[in-house]
Order: C-alpha cells, then sequence, then structure tokens
C-alpha cells in the first residue's frame, strides 16, 4: 500500500521530490526539534495518481488524510470541529521546486458555526473568531469553490455603506456575525447547496482544490518558463493554525539569515506585532526591521536568532524564514533556501566556503549560472540613476544598460562612433543592412517588433543592449527626429534605456562596463579547476571575440563567414560572385572578397591571441545577398552593370522552395569549389600573418558546414586541403590546421565512423540538427509550438534546451561512432544549446570536448560546465 | 602476394566479381572443354588497385601480364611478335555487371611490321595481313592513345581520291602497306613519337587504356542509370585472335539458345562467311539465319548446336553466343545470359521449370522485377499499329498505349468520359487543376515539359500514359484547336500516342489492355507463394484501388486524403474551412465536406472488397489550398463573399519559409482538432456502410502523418479514438479499426519505442525521412544533385533506392524499438521505395510486414518481395 499522507515528524529534507520543498522543510525543521506548529503532508504521489485517475480524489488518499487528522488531533490535543477546543488549519501547496503565486493559501479550516464559538470563548476575543470564519468562507468559496472573491466584497461594501463606516476594522463582532449569514446565503444562492459545515468535507475539498491549481493556466507558464515538467504534481500541507493576530504579544515576520540583495552576513527581514502574513506582505501597515524586536522582546528575539543560525548551520545556505508569535510563544511556519541577487550569490556561496560550511564544489553547485547575466552586461551607475525619470517602457530584449546620443541611422551610428562618440541607434524596426549600425552602438530602441523581432534576436546574439517594441517611440528617420511619449528628441540628443526592464530615460546616465573580479572571479576560477568541458565562444568579429576572451572564453568554436560577406563593402563584391556565369567570372569576384575576408581573420587572430579559431565556411543559400523586389532588383542591376532581366532571372533560379533544406552549406563549396578555395586562402594567409606579427603559433580549424554523406565531405576536404597545403608551401612557413565538420544533419551523426575517418573534429550544429530532427523549422513553428505547449506535448522549448531524448541519442551516436573511427577526435557544439547550462551537463555526460555560446553566456558556460562534472563525478 | 592475372584455364563462372562477366565465362567455357581461343584475364582488383595508386599500372601486375602471356605462348605454341608464327591478341574489357559499350575493343594486337611480314606468309593473304595491320593502328591510336579516328579517316579518304577509287574494298595490299606508313609517320607527327612496335608496349598500354575507359563519361552516365558502383572496376581479357575474315571456310556469327523476342525455345541467329565480327553488326551486308549453315557446313552446324546445348544445360539459361569459324574450325568467343524482352523473360523462365532444369526460386530470382513495367500498360494491337504513320515525337513520360478523341481542357475530358467516350488530354503544359481531366483521360499529351514536369510526374502515379515535351505541337486551347508536325486537329479528332516511345500516330489505333494471365500469372502465382513481406498500394480513388486490386494488392498502405480535396466540388469547402476564423465556422465548414469524405473512402472499401485500407489524415500545409497571385485571391475573395484584404490576410498569414517542415501533417490536427473529428467520422460512417451494404467486414485502418513526439500522437490519437467509438457506439454496430502513425522524421524513428505504446501500426514514409535525413527538400536537390553524380558523392539517387546506411539505419532502430514496445506491432512502408526492388529486399531484412507502392507497381513489387525472401534464406 503506497503511503499518501507523512506527518512532518515522519518526513526528513531529503523527501523534496515526494513532499515538496515547504513540506519537507516542515518535517526537517521538527526533527531537530525546532517549534513548528505541527501537521501532515499530502505527496505529490497523490497528485499525480489524481490526474492519473481522471481528477478523482482515491479513497486510500481519502482514508489517509482523515488518519492522519487523528493523528494530529492526538499531538494537538485539539479537535477538528471540536467547539470547545477546536484544532483549525492551514491548507497550502507546496511543489518540488518553488512555484510562487501558483495557488492561494486557505487559513483557518475547520471553523463552521459551532467552532467559532468555541474559537471566541477559547481566545475571549469575538470580533476574532468571527472575522477569522469569515475570511475562511470567503476564501475558501473563492479558491475551493470558484466563486468570486469580488463578489463577496461587494456584500462588505454594501454593509459597509448601511452602517455609515469606512473600514473593516470598523466592523463589530456583531457585524461579523451577522455579514457570515449573509456570507453563506449567497453561497447558498449561487451554489445551489448549503456552506458545507463539515471540516473534514471542507479539508477534502481544499486538498482536491490545490491538486486541481496544479492544472491552472498561470501554474502552467510559469512551469514552461522554469522548466518544470508537469509530471511533477504538487504536495498539500496541513498545518495546524497559529495567530499573530492575538494581540500585542502575537505577531508575524519573514527574515533571510543574510542580506538577499548584497550577500552580507546579517540578519535581514521585518516583523508586525499583532498581524498575519498577509498584512506584512500586502504593505498597509509598515513593518519593522527584524533587529527592532530585541527592544520588544529580547527573550523572542535570542530564540529566534538562534533558531536562524540552527537553520543555517542545518542548511549551510541563506534560509529565507516565515514565523509566527501566538501569545508570546514563537513559531516557524517556514523555511528555504533564501532567493537572492546574483550579487549576493556569489558572496554567500564564497562566504560560505570562507567559513568553511561548504566546500567550493558545493558552492558552486549552489549558483544558477543563468543568473550570472545580471552581471555581464554594462550597468547604469546607481547614484546617476536614482533620480533619473522613465520616460517610456518597451520590452527588454537584451540585458544592458545603455546611454548615448540618438541616431537614426546605422551609416550614421558607423560614422559617429568612428569618431569615439557614444551613440544609440533609434529605429522603428531594424533590418539586416543595420547590423554593422548596431555593432558599434550602445544600444538599440525600436518602436515595433517583440522579443524575436530581428532587432532583439541580432542584439541579443551580439550582447549589445535593446529595447523593442516601445510604444510610445514614435520615429521620423526621414526627418531624423523621434517623440518619446510626446517628448521630441533629435539626433546627437543624448537619451538611456536599460534592456534588462525595459526603462527608457530622458537624459545620459553614466554606465559601468561589467567586470569578472572579486567574488565573480574567484567563482569562475574555482568553475575552471572543477571542469572538465572547455568552453569556445561564437564570434564573427573582433569586437566579439574580445568580449569572450575578456570572459575566458578559451577559443572561437564557431566565426560564421557569411556574416562578414553582409558587410557594406563587400556585398557588391558577393553579389558579382552569385550572377557570375562562368567560374573565370566568378573566380574573379571571389579575387576581390579575399583580402576582405584575410583581414576579417587577421582581426579575429589578433583578438583571440592564439587561442584556437574555427572557422566555419559559407552556410546560407546564395539567395539570401540578392535582393527580391522588383526594385531593389532594379537598382542593383544598374549598380552591377546588369540588365533588369539576366539578374531578375538570376534571383529566381535560385529560390528555394525549402531553403533550409536547399543549395546551401557545402553543397555551395561541391558545386562552386572556387568559393572553398578562396576562403581557405584567407584562412591560411591570415594565420601566416599573424604568425609572423604577433608570434602567435595559429593552428586554424577549418569547419565544413551541413555534412551528410563522407564522400561529400572528403570532396570539399581534399580541395580545402590542396589549397592550404599550397598557399603553406609558397610561404616557406609550417602551420597546423585542422580540417573538421559540422554534425547537423541526422544523416551525419548516423555515419560519423565514416565521417570521422578523414574529420578531425566534428561541432554539432544542434539548432539545425534540432529542426531535421524534429522536422519542422524554427521560422515556422512558432505558429504551432503555443498550441504544443498548452496541451503539454512538448515540456520545453527544444531550441531553448537540447531535447535529449531524440536529438541528443543522435548526437550521443554521433560521438561513439566518431571516436570509433578516430579515438582522439575533438568533440564541440555550436548551437545556441552551447550557452544552456542544462544542454551543457548534457554535452558534459556525452564526452564532448567543448561547448561554443556567444561571448557573453561564456561565464554562465563556466559555471555550467563545472556543475555538470561535479554532479556527474 | 595477390593473383591479377588468370589463364582462362584457371577461372570459372563463380568467379565473376574478379574476372568480371566474360572472363568468367571464357574460363567455364574452357574448363568444359568448349572450343575458347585461349587467353588470360586481368582482375577487376588490378583496376581498383590502378585507382588507389592514382592510376598507376603496378610492377607486380606488369611482370603477371607477362608471365600469363609466356604461358599464352606455351599453349598457343605461337609467340607473341614473333615473324614466323605470331601471337595475335584482342584485348577487351569486361565488367562485373555487362556495360555495352564502355569500351572499343582492341584487336590484332601484337602486329608489327615484322609480324605483318610472318602473318602474310603464314596466311598466304598479304592484303589480309596489313588490312589487318593499318586496322590496328587505328584502333590503338584512338582507343589507347586519343588519337582521333577520322584523322585516319582522313588519310584514307585523300588516298581513295588520289587513286581515283571510292570502297576501302578496292584499295590493293600495295595501298596498304603504304597507308600503314602514312599511318604511322601520321602517328608520329601527332604524338612526337615511334608508334610502338613492341608488341609487350602494346599490351600493357591497352591494359592501362582499359582501365581508363572504365572512367570515361559514358561509362559513369551507364553506371549511374543502372546502379552499378564504381568500386567494382572491370577487368581485361587477352585473348588469342582467331579470324573469320580468311576465305570462305571461315565466318562469324552471334546466336540465342531461345528466341529474345518471344522466348520460343528454339535456336536464334545470324552469321557471315569470310567476315568479322563488326561486318555482322554494322548492318552493310546481310547476315543468313543460322538454320541455314546447316546447308552450308552440316558439321560445323552440328557441332555448333552440340555446343548450345551444352551451354545452356550448363548454364540452365538462355544463352547469348558469339562464335568465329576460322579455316573451318568452330571458336566460340563468348557466351553470356541473353538480354530479353519481358514477355520472353517470363515464357523462359517457366519453361525452364517444366524443363526440369531449375526450380520455381530459381526461376523467380532470374527475372528482372522492373522488367515487369512494360507488361502492366495497355499496349496497340499489333495488326493496327503496323500500318500507322508516326507523326511526332516526344518524351516518353509514363508508358502505355493511347488513343481517344482529342481534348483541351481538364472539364471536357470529364464531360466527355462520363458520356463513355474515351479521350486524350492535349495541353501546352498540365496544372494541378487538371489531376481529375488527367484521371479520366487514355493519355495526356504536352508540348512543354520534361520527364518531370507536372504532367509526367502525376501520370507516372496514375498509370495514366504520358508523352510530354512534344515539341512539335502547338496548342491553341481557346479556339480547340492544335498541329502537329504542321496539320490540324480539332477537338474530337483522334489520334494515338504510346508513352512507352514516345510515339504520337495521327489516327485512333486499337488498344489492349494489360492482363496478369499465362505465364504472367504463373510467376506471380510462384512469387505470392515464396514471398513473406505482403504487398498493399497507395490509392487515393476507386478507380486506382480497382487497378491495385487486379494486380494483387493485398490492401490500401495509403490514401491520401488531401487529393480529394482538391477537387472541384469540394476545394470551396476547404477553402472556408481554411480561413474560418472560428471553431464554429470550421466546423460548418467541414460538416459540407463530411458527406464528400464518407462518399471518397464507401467507394475505396467496395473496390478493395474487404481488404484492408489505411487512411492518413489530412497532410500539406493549409495555404496549397489556397491561391496564391493577388489576381487568383481577388476571383477567390469575390467567390467566397470575403474582402480581397481579409482572404490576402489569410494567405499572407499561411506563408511559410519552409513548408516541409511547417504547420502540416498531425500539426494540423494538434491545432484544429475538429478537422481529425470530421476525418475520423467519415472513416468510420463509412465502414459502417460498406459492412450494411455489401457485408465486407471493413477493418480502417487510420494513419496520423508527420508525429515526431509521442505525446503529440497521443492527443490526436484520442481525438480519433474518442470520435470513432462514438460514432460506432451511436450505430451500435461494431467495428474494428486500428490507429497508426507514419514514421517519416528522424525523431520518430529515434523514439519509436514510446511511440509504439499506443500506435498500432507504423508505415515508414520514406520520402519525407530521406528527406529530413539528409537535409535536404526534394524540391531544391535537384539544383545541386548533379553536381553529386558526376563528382561520384552519391552513388544512386536517395529518392530512388532507399539509403541503407543512413535512412535505413532509422528504418532499422525504429523497427527494433517499435518491437520492444508492441512485440505484434505492424510495419509498413509507403514511400516511394516501396515499389522499388532494390529498397523492398531491404525492407524485408529489417522485418517489415508490408510495403505498399503505386498499382503499377504491384506486380513488380510481389516479384521483388519474393526474390527478396529467397535470397535471403
Amino acid at each position: 500500500m503506497t503511503k499518501y499522507v507523512y506527518l512532518f515528524s515522519e518526513g526528513n529534507a531529503s523527501m523534496r521530490n515526494l513532499l515538496g520543498g515547504k513540506g519537507a522543510n516542515l518535517a526537517e525543521m521538527t526533527n531537530i526539534g525546532l517549534p513548528v506548529p505541527q501537521g501532515f503532508t499530502v505527496t505529490t504521489e497523490a497528485c499525480t495518481k489524481y490526474y492519473d485517475d481522471g481528477k478523482v480524489l482515491n479513497d486510500e488518499v481519502i482514508s489517509q488524510v482523515e488518519a492522519g487528522l487523528k493523528k494530529l488531533e492526538e499531538i494537538t490535543g485539539k479537535k477538528f470541529g471540536d467547539k470547545k477546543n477546536p484544532l483549525l488549519v492551514s491548507v497550502r501547496s507546496g511543489a518540488r521546486a518553488s512555484m510562487p503565486g501558483m495557488m492561494d493559501t486557505i487559513l483557518n479550516l475547520g471553523i463552521n458555526d459551532e467552532v467559532v464559538e468555541g474559537l471566541s470563548t477559547l481566545t475571549g476575543n469575538e470580533r476574532f473568531a468571527y472575522d477569522s470564519y469569515r475570511r475562511f468562507i470567503q476564501m475558501f468559496s473563492d479558491v475551493v469553490m470558484g466563486l468570486d472573491k469580488s463578489k463577496f466584497e461587494r456584500i462588505i461594501d454594501e454593509m459597509k455603506e448601511k452602517k455609515g463606516i469606512k473600514l473593516d476594522i470598523e466592523f463589530t463582532a456583531e457585524d461579523l456575525k451577522e455579514m457570515v449569514v449573509k456570507f453563506k446565503e449567497f453561497y447558498k444562492k449561487e451554489m445551489k447547496s448549503d456552506f458545507p459545515t463539515d471540516p473534514k468535507t471542507q479539508l477534502i475539498e481544499a486538498v482536491k482544490a490545490v491538486f486541481r491549481s496544479w492544472d491552472n493556466p498561470r501554474a502552467n507558464v510559469y512551469r514552461r518558463m522554469n522548466d518544470i515538467p508537469s509530471s511533477w504534481g504538487t504536495a498539500v500541507n496541513v498545518q495546524t493554525m497559529v495567530f499573530g493576530n492575538m494581540g500585542e504579544t502575537s505577531g508575524t515576520g519573514v527574515a533571510f539569515t543574510r542580506n538577499p540583495a548584497t550577500g552580507e552576513k546579517k540578519l535581514f527581514g521585518e516583523y508586525l506585532m499583532n498581524a498575519q502574513g498577509e498584512d506584512v506582505v500586502a504593505g498597509i501597515r509598515t513593518p519593522n526591521p527584524i533587529s527592532t524586536l530585541e527592544k520588544q522582546n529580547p527573550e523572542i528575539y535570542k530564540q529566534f536568532i538562534e533558531i536562524c543560525e540552527t537553520l543555517e548551520n542545518h542548511y549551510n545556505d541563506m534560509q529565507d524564514m516565515e514565523f509566527t508569535i501566538e501569545k508570546g510563544k514563537l513559531y516557524m511556519l517556514q523555511t528555504r533556501n533564501g532567493k537572492r541577487t546574483a550579487k549576493a550569490a556569489l558572496k554567500i556561496a564564497v562566504d560560505l566556503v570562507n567559513e568553511g560550511r561548504i566546500n567550493k564544489e558545493q558552492a558552486l553547485l549552489m549558483l544558477d549560472p543563468k543568473q550570472l547575466d545580471a552581471l555581464l552586461h554594462p550597468t547604469f551607475d546607481e547614484k546617476d540613476l536614482k533620480n533619473a525619470e522613465v520616460i517610456a517602457h518597451g520590452l527588454p530584449a537584451s540585458p544592458g544598460a545603455a546611454t548615448g546620443k540618438i541616431v537614426f541611422t546605422a551609416e550614421r551610428a558607423k560614422e559617429l562612433s568612428s569618431k569615439k562618440e557614444k551613440v544609440v541607434l533609434v529605429r522603428l524596426e531594424t533590418s539586416p543592412e543595420d547590423i554593422e549600425g548596431m555593432a558599434v552602438s550602445q544600444g538599440v530602441l525600436t518602436a515595433r517588433g517583440g522579443m524575436t523581432s530581428h532587432a532583439a534576436v541580432v542584439a541579443r546574439g551580439m550582447g549589445t543592449a535593446c529595447v523593442a517594441g516601445c510604444s510610445s517611440l514614435s520615429v521620423d528617420e526621414d526627418n531624423k527626429v523621434c517623440t518619446i511619449s510626446g517628448k521630441t528628441y533629435h539626433e546627437g540628443d543624448e537619451i538611456a534605456f536599460d534592456g534588462s526592464t525595459g526603462n527608457v530615460y530622458g537624459r545620459k546616465i553614466d554606465t559601468k562596463p561589467a567586470e569578472v573580479s572579486g567574488d565573480f572571479a574567484t567563482i569562475m576560477e574555482w568553475a575552471d579547476n572543477a571542469r572538465r568541458l572547455q568552453v569556445r565562444t561564437n564570434a564573427d568579429n573582433p569586437r566579439d571575440a574580445e568580449v569572450a576572451y575578456r570572459f575566458g572564453a578559451e577559443g572561437i568554436g564557431l566565426c560564421r563567414t557569411e556574416h562578414m560577406f553582409f558587410e557594406a563593402d563587400r556585398i557588391p563584391a558577393v553579389r558579382e560572385m552569385i550572377v557570375s556565369s562562368t567560374v573565370e567570372e566568378r573566380e574573379k569576384a571571389l579575387a576581390k572578397l579575399l583580402p576582405m575576408q584575410r583581414k576579417d581573420f587577421i582581426g579575429l587572430y589578433k583578438a583571440m591571441k592564439g587561442k584556437p579559431v574555427t572557422i566555419r565556411f559559407l552556410d546560407p543559400p546564395l539567395h539570401e545577398f540578392l535582393p527580391h523586389t522588383d526594385e531593389e532588383i532594379r537598382a542593383l542591376a544598374k549598380d552591377m552593370g546588369l540588365t533588369f532581366d539576366k539578374l531578375k532571372h538570376t534571383v529566381e533560379s535560385l529560390h528555394e522552395f525549402n531553403p533550409m533544406m536547399g543549395h546551401r552549406g557545402l553543397r555551395l563549396a561541391v558545386t562552386y569549389p572556387e568559393i572553398a578555395r578562396m576562403q581557405t586562402r584567407a584562412v591560411i594567409e591570415a594565420a601566416l600573418t599573424v604568425k609572423k606579427e604577433d608570434g602567435y603559433d595559429i593552428h586554424p580549424e577549418i569547419m565544413i558546414p551541413l555534412t551528410c554523406e563522407a564522400k561529400e565531405f572528403n570532396y570539399v576536404r581534399d580541395i580545402v586541403a590542396q589549397t592550404a597545403d599550397e598557399v603553406i608551401k609558397a610561404s616557406g612557413e609550417k602551420l597546423d590546421y585542422k580540417i573538421g565538420t559540422m554534425i547537423e544533419i541526422p544523416r551525419a551523426a548516423l555515419t560519423a565512423d565514416e565521417i570521422a575517418k578523414t574529420a578531425e573534429f566534428f561541432s554539432f550544429g544542434t539548432n539545425d540538427l534540432t529542426q531535421m530532427t524534429f522536422g519542422f523549422s524554427r521560422d515556422d513553428a512558432g505558429k504551432f509550438l503555443d498550441a504544443y505547449y498548452d496541451k503539454k506535448l512538448f515540456d520545453s522549448d527544444p531550441f531553448a534546451h537540447v531535447d535529449q531524448k531524440g536529438v541528443g541519442k543522435l548526437v550521443d551516436m554521433a560521438v561513439k561512432l566518431g571516436k570509433s573511427t578516430r579515438s582522439d577526435i575533438k568533440l564541440g557544439v555550436c548551437g545556441e544549446h552551447g550557452g544552456d547550462p542544462q544542454s551543457i551537463d548534457f554535452f558534459h555526460r556525452v564526452g564532448l570536448t567543448y561547448v561554443s555560446c556567444s561571448p557573453y553566456r561564456v561565464p554562465i558556460a563556466r559555471l555550467a560546465a563545472a556543475q555538470a562534472a561535479i554532479r556527474n563525478k
């Protein structure tokens, strides 16, 4: 027989999965002898069973709840539904992971017409008793029966009017008695049945309501955002009520054992006397700092301090606690590891190690890598920010603080930034031609577009601050003027905005760059010692490479050469190459691109100071480089000295039905080997140059994209090797280089043993691999993926966290097959998953050599890699 | 040490892979004591080594060739390069599979200025000797040295002019001597070196030339068309020359042991006295039927008949032989299993079994399943065809004979065919709206488009005859008139054309339908007894289903419901459904489609007479049903009573970047469950109707397309099951149905164990699975696949033959995973590979239950499945 109900005295902290976080900690506090109002927990398994049985509460669960109640009566000496010494309980949900606000709490459960009288006698406070009763009716009707709270508020308002009073507090005990009658009448009218007076019925219905709440829309949204599987279920905690509002010797509060904002080792908290928990949170009365409790009640304070120490010593982490004082007696209602800012998290982790409480590995594991993101972008100087007014608000599309002179075009951004001016780019929306301008700006502010708009996606990739979809912004690019919330700004006017909050400010605010120093540096050092996975970066230009180098990148894992092709000074030559009808013409155009590409690579090598650089050859379909509207084609045809018809024909002939699966990647090199030859020459010549000029011993790694067959890879590999060897031989120098491939097509993973015979490294392109493995294109999936989340068909976004069951199986196969023919093959990942902690854990387990991620993810990846190594020891 | 050279006496017929077909058979004939001019074979391994070594002939091979030559001299008593009794040889290529015309033969090798004198003395025929010499120089220069034959012809022409003669035969021995001198001078001038006089040099160079020829363009094209791997290489046969042109007691001929056109068991062949092999083939002189040899030389004839019998008894198959008579002595130069027509192939196979020479399994294995195609389409009545004039010629786009009245529109085709008139559809080119018209026509003739045009692809799928790209046809649809090669035809005029030849005729020609009877039926019966794989058909309408039933289909493996949606009477309701903005609107539109779909399924069930029918739910993206140009949108908006803007917006919102990987398949059912509900209702109601009306116990199999995740499948499965159960319950009847899924996305294969928990069957959609696994879309791959074939990166088209290494690995995984959770899971394939013999062999081996293919492929699949079962016993 499954045990579905555990008394607090039967559980412990390790039973979190079964009892939920709250339940496990209540049990643990009970075990270590802290004053906890006793109770029991209905397990998450009971919840799962409830759903498996088609939302029916199993008889076994019900009878175990009843048995639990009986034991609770024995422990407390009170009786459920008894009018002399009644047991009242609170009912609260508590899942494995904290899900704040998932369900409202029900307090005072067990009350009815008889019990209220007993409570009145027992406390000598009739008004308190009836206030508790009417609150219970209201809460129960709302939370359990779905009868909207506001309807009860209307009754209260009518009574206030009738009695000529304004505040709840002015109601007398008699008023509240009348209110209870009215509430019950209203309940009966709405629900066609009497308000349940049987406390056991109240309890069972409340348990069901908690289970139901697991599936409510806001819980689902929260879970999806936080990757909590819906299969976990929630537990229910039934706990004896204690009252902080029984007069001036009663009270309630919350406290942290350390400062959650700074991490400082000093008790931090607030409390209110003669109040209930909600009063502290609601903000109607101003709570007192916890330190003043010492004066008010030195004994309780001392006891509380001792408990805090006990708990921190016990959990070895900063605790966030709720407590209640009932008639001079202290009760602990909850403890948990406290939420904290990124800065505090680092400080606490380092301090705990220094205090000898935990070791470095434990310190690393207690950090959330994603939280580091907050520390990696420029921030506003706090003093300067303090008196800055928020003039508008948009979507926080890419984190970081930005301040500078307004410009309205990418060209102007480049112009001013080349004169060392700090600019922010303000646009209706951005387009691919703006990329260079975005790169040199402090930040991008757009009037249109959401979190996945061009501006947002590109800015996040660059680590540039971006506020998107700012609806109170209107932009007149032609006249170089914009209005923000009605006020006009001209080019050159200074503004500021924060991509982490979406706030826009009407003046310059000083910013501070991100720094990896102090506690952050300490943690990174510990992480580097702990991890096995190397961390590289995805960078297409020296600017990104420098940022990543500063953040500890151990090389470039992915340089996308096509980004270089889009730049204004080379797009004409790229287009010339595309419209070429002979190899000779194409080679002529490529010859123009060669010095530019060489310069790009020189910049990258120098920025990485001799660390390995992986360069991926041209990947996108050629039509991406050409215009598509007749108007643009006409303009380009004129520029290129071509007829409109010829260029139009070229554009049309390059049209593809499914460009994702079209003529791209190494397929371009198979049909136009001369492109691969030019790129090889640029890679090798640049390496020779930097070797000579700076003395760095560059080891370029040339990466062939989109391989699906070994012979295909070998064909391109041979062209690259031949060209590289020629260039090296002609130079009279020595240079090591490697040729490898992306594994981003299922067939490449399935035949990785054959490919590894000649490929010296694999880099898993898990973005494309996810698309091909799932059979949906990221560009199109947006239309139906929401329905998939709503219907719980996918737990999480497979582009955010690598799908271990499907895509991961292919990665694992490819790793094993690849090693079977080349035991020392270098294995990396360069999709966006390379910066995702959950995916990094998987990549560690399957045995990759490195992950590569965007520059601003490098510290996150270093920590995540360390955690993976420790966790999977 | 590897043995690279085998004397004919050292080999045998089983060494085909090493010695090539020709070499193995020459060895075999030698072994069984037939008169074969002796020689030796340089192995295919020597060829492979030649390529592995970078096109260099290995020293070991050279010395073994020389040793072989020495032994040949001992056997023949002649000496290579000897002027008294010279050994002359022929050098011929011979691969494992027959590759006709891959390389020219070199005859008379070993001749030089001295040898020619000896030959003259020996034969007493100086003219013959010098003619042989000059021919050798010409052949060697051309084939071995790449010196174009025509340049020598020019010298011959100049000499003719000078001597005032017209024919080669008029040259005297002296003339030919002079010609030899001129040839050698010309050779020296062109090649900057003397013509090689050393016979051994000649031989080694010839061997190299044969090896080189393996890689020439026409050999590569032939191999690709016939799926012969380039890794096989060719052998070289060096054989003592015998001469059929040494006077009236010499001769040469070719013969078949049975009639290759009809299969009749009667010697069939031709010969010429005083001639060489090329004279028989060239057609300058008319050869004599083999039967006349009896009169001319009864002894030789008797010996030849005996040899024919010996060979047929030995090989147990019809033999195709070449022979030469040199001065009254018979020599066998070659024997091989003879090529034959489909009809002859069936008759010979059945006869050989009846004659007790082979068993049924051997008979089945000797047939080429693909050859059956020729017997599955209507043919012209031969008598009527005899005096019909070919008036034009187009591409043979879809086999079969068609005759009927000309119509120019699909509507007119439907109109006339409904009156039982036979029509042929004549169009500039066809489009998707023509599908119904094509289906009711006897055949389709188009002026434009190639073998992969819409008309060609659709017609092949339907089994309708089609001649495409007929350039001498011009069509004026508006005036209902066309001209073919200048002559005018009006609507209603009768023409005929043959989709197997591309011939067009200016009048009606009687046709005969295909019949599975006689030898064909016998073979099919044997095949059915031998095979394990079931054979189903892909059919979307009763007409196709009936054809397939007639050809022996055991059920429908794939009915694509979307094809039904395109029909003129329902496309308005389909479009109404698509533009619906609420569930209610959509359900209203679906309600209109329900009776139509139900009728479709009733037709299918009836045509299949109770055999299982698998119905795939709506698969393509919805935008495929909407128009795309503004003009069409405007027209449709008017029809539908919508504004242009609203419809345009709908069309645009449905646009997809990669429709292959977009919102289609069961993704439609996830977002619009009501579509799946309507289709389920139609499937089940139709089954109940047919059960009642015809007594067939229908077991519908509902197939959900595009699954990538078990939960997703379960969601749709539950909707289908719920609806089906409701309909069945309401009817008060009983009905079994199954719900399964396509496996066509890599992730579905990778997680097949989870999917099989609820899916009752899998059908592998290897078309889409190939696209996703290779990461290219079929629509776009055409642009680069040719380069892949040219560069030998792919051996064959992965859409024609299933890629066993990649796609096949996924299929194999999915089979094993699927069986691990559902041991009796039904497994089928419904991609085009289901009709491809090579793929069928693979599907047999991985353990599928059935293959499903187009109706006209059913007999082919039955035979291929039998062969697979026998081969893999």
